[in-house]
């Protein structure tokens, strides 16, 4: 099928690019094709096979709606490939394959359409994890806003190893991988009505090397993680503690957080607790282990800031308690509004 | 979590239901939990996991954008689930596993969405493959179009065999599974601005139990096999064309079709061969099989009017012709407009 009639530079998707005759072959083979570069996809088929070794895997699945679509560090497209990678290796799973799924408005320019996937088959190919299957819809315009990537992965568990979202017990370290907040400042710092002057970059990093290394040393010790993306450390850590049905106390002085996040929050009435990482994992971790863990993090690049912020404890409530940097106590709870719509 | 704030009967999706938080917590465990109702989902975590024996799987991704979201014989729901279980089919795999996103626009009804739900996790038992893994986003009023919908899913391939799409040969059969055009005339049927009466319901259906059937009888005597969706026949017959560089001549007559789907065809100046079916498939098979597959397909309520339609031949230019029933011939093109958009 020819490619030479994707204008690329100043060609908008319209309605036929989702209809499945000549003009979605043509987006799918000058665009994502392109971007993604595999024989899975070359193949053609509304499916893609690989061969497994017996064992268990994991799969996960998810949408991407952040606005805007582009921000300082990524964009939608490396935070839907970071994001599904992450959903992976929180299992302890090494990802081995992607899916990406493209609901994308009339009217959008081909030219960003290319960026967001060059992106995206970028940030795959810097995480081996192969996009090998995918599919394309369009909706007229303002049924959409731009595009909405869902992306799935599969990965495997290492053998032996069985990590359970209610797995913490009381007196287990609480461990995060670094700063936290990047994300969620970096967007709304571009936000219509809302752009203000920072530096700060989104941290969308895919973490199954850092998970690698920390399973290698801490093994099974290790009892469960999580990452810290919508809604923030403090829903994380309210579902962990009401998971396995114990409290978490924090100190808030151990809590990394760069000074420019602080100050933005502060400016845009934000609690850091609550805003959204996508380069970060939590980790409770049996207290013997705990020290042997943060130094094999911080040796990797995306663990080189970890903490230890608190421990777990009896608590008839699952209470999340933090002591704050003033000598005070405070319960973090839940974020019940809507403060930070489509971050992610 | 308690579940007492969610009014299914009058409450209506807010921004906070995507926002990471409590609501988002009750809207997943009193609508998706419920309605798809296993030990996957209600252990919490953003991934799955599951045993495999050694071999070849399959994952398959789509996104589904139907408008209406409701029409004769399902909705998008069911829709989501037969065609992702279709995708893994047509590789001759056996589906295990689905996963499914959501991208909601604020103000849409719970209650809309819990049918929806409702009827996806009926879909999903009765054909036996588990939605094990999900994630839900909200967006704003005018973002989007209701509800959309993304589905992946995994299989595992028959040990032995293996389906490509440029497998097939001058020669074979090409056998279509029953009555083409049901699926996409249901749809248009409900159409704002478009409504006509019709007994036409969509054929949406999950497919793998007369795959399996047909790969008992017929192995790898089969060379590939495909579900014309998008459009339609006519796009999936020259997608396997080109594909396999060979040409295709049918034959109009033996085409089945609906005598009601036929005249709303010619009520909204469409060709039927444009039109799509979510519970066909069209299969190429080695010639001396053709007739032994064709009784079997006849023996399973989804292949009762299965039909030998025409043959591949030598071509140069991977031509796809139907001899007409008034004798003549022509060519079936791909279609190039956008006349059929959001049809699934």
């Amino acid at each position: 099928m020819s490619i030479c009639k994707l204008d690329l530079r100043n060609g908008r998707v319209d309605l036929s690019h989702g209809a499945g005759g000549r003009a979605m072959g043509q987006l799918i083979e000058g665009i994502f094709h392109k971007a993604f570069d595999n024989d899975w996809l070359r193949a053609g088929n509304d499916q893609s096979a690989f061969a497994v070794p017996a064992g268990r895997l994991v799969m996960t699945t998810d949408g991407y709606v952040v606005s805007p679509l582009f921000f300082p560090g990524g964009n939608i497209g490396s935070l839907a490939v970071h994001g599904t990678i992450n959903d992976i290796a929180m299992a302890g799973a090494w990802p081995l394959y992607l899916s990406a799924g493209f609901i994308i408005e009339e009217g959008f320019p081909l030219a960003d359409l290319d960026r967001i996937a060059e992106t995206m088959g970028a940030a795959s190919r810097e995480a081996g994890v192969p996009i090998i299957t995918g599919d394309t819809k369009v909706v007229e315009r303002g049924k959409a806003d731009g595009v909405f990537i869902c992306t799935s992965g599969v990965g495997i568990v290492p053998a032996g190893l069985d990590l359970r979202s209610d797995a913490a017990r009381p007196g287990d370290a609480v461990i995060v991988s670094g700063s936290i907040g990047d994300h969620g400042v970096a967007v709304m710092s571009k936000r219509e009505n809302l752009e203000f002057d920072t530096n700060i970059v989104s941290d969308s990093a895919a973490l199954h090397g850092l998970v690698a290394a920390m399973i290698e040393v801490a093994g099974s010790s290790i009892r469960l993680m999580r990452d810290p993306t919508r809604g923030g450390l403090a829903a994380i850590l309210n579902e962990i503690a009401s998971a396995s049905k114990i409290g978490l106390r924090l100190d808030e002085a151990a809590i990394p957080i760069k000074p420019e996040v602080a100050a933005a929050c502060e400016f845009l009435g934000l609690d850091p607790l609550n805003v959204a990482n996508e380069g970060k994992l939590v980790v409770l971790v049996a207290p013997e282990v705990a020290d042997a863990l943060l130094a094999v993090m911080r040796t990797h690049p995306l663990g080189a800031e970890a903490a230890l912020i608190g421990h777990a404890e009896v608590s008839d409530h699952c209470f999340v308690q933090m002591a704050t940097s003033f000598g005070g106590g405070r319960i973090i709870d839940w974020l019940s509004g809507e403060q930070l719509p489509r971050i992610c």
